[in-house]
């Protein structure tokens, strides 16, 4: 059974998806642990409820390089296979992707490489796209970027609001993001280029 | 009946779409001139066949706003209404746009903003996104920029070539080309801000 660390700074709903896909036995694997970066993070107190490992260690006040080794060393103290990052609002340093290579996943609530960063989905509802969506990836050290696992398509509908169609996106976000978790478990995928042609 | 101006550089595949579907009465609109900047472009000999007025206006040696001139004095000459770019390979000028306000329609072979430029499904392809698609937008003086009026979303499949998501995006072009144009010549539409909100 594959271990996964799964790294967030916020409320983590997908890290609930996640945890519930694994609870209901659709996803084979198990969380090791759950760290935050932000000490009030409601994701630590959701992990802690399920019986989870939940691990604060603040980043305030410390560079990338060095916090980083911080948190290589909690995932690698609970044998992590990948890294699942789950609304964590940091960029990660070159020294961490080199320590899980092709092992550490993100989902971005657009479909790349549309809209990267903060509020993607006010971005893409303030440009008058006509479809949106979410992308899990892996990560790399640049924002948003690095190989495409899965991604989810929806349509904006002309009565839309930024918030309906960040729900509407949302459920999305719910159900690939396992999915993928999934795919990148079990090996069922290899990268040519920067494309994963999956298997 | 509103006047439609064809402007295209190849073969005018978009062209012959909305010609078909004029033809069989389901865009209410006619095709008053078709102007290619290449003598040589076969969309030309299609509205030829077609018993369209086709002009060939080559822009080789001109300036941009020199060869804006001409066409702008071509479509006018022709008292069109709504100006629609089909593989017309050419940026046009503040003047040009400035004459035909919100009545320049582009389509490009991506989910805009994604994939801007040239070979857009290659790029699209060779990115490793899952879906890609096509855009028809307004045109303004920036490269595939412009308020978006219809957008059609396509999947990547993982046995596609760049050639075979190319043609499986053509199809898409062909059915919403038409129908933005109807949407646009019959009024149906606002924008706010840069979004456009049919009606």
């Amino acid at each position: 059974m594959k271990r996964l660390g799964v790294m967030l700074s916020g409320r983590g709903s997908n890290f609930e998806a996640i945890a519930d896909r694994i609870a209901e036995g659709k996803l084979a694997a198990e969380i090791a642990v759950v760290i935050s970066n932000r000490p009030d993070a409601p994701g630590l107190e959701a992990a802690r409820r399920r019986g989870l490992k939940a691990v604060s260690l603040p980043s305030r006040g410390l560079d990338r390089e060095e916090y980083d080794r911080q948190t290589i060393a909690e995932l690698k103290a609970n044998n992590v296979d990948f890294v699942i990052l789950a609304g964590y609002m940091r960029l990660l340093s070159a020294t961490f992707i080199r320590e899980f290579p092709l092992r550490v996943l993100n989902i971005h609530p657009s479909l790349l490489p549309a809209f990267t960063g903060l509020d993607a989905q006010h971005q893409a509802f303030d440009y008058g796209v006509r479809f949106s969506g979410c992308t899990v990836h892996f990560v790399d050290e640049h924002l948003d970027n690095g190989p495409i696992i899965l991604q989810a398509a929806v349509p904006v509908e002309c009565d839309d609001t930024a918030e309906t169609l960040s729900a509407r996106i949302l459920q999305q976000e719910h159900r690939i993001y396992s999915e993928a978790i999934g795919i990148v478990v079990n090996g069922k995928f290899r990268v040519e280029g920067r494309r994963v042609v999956l298997s």
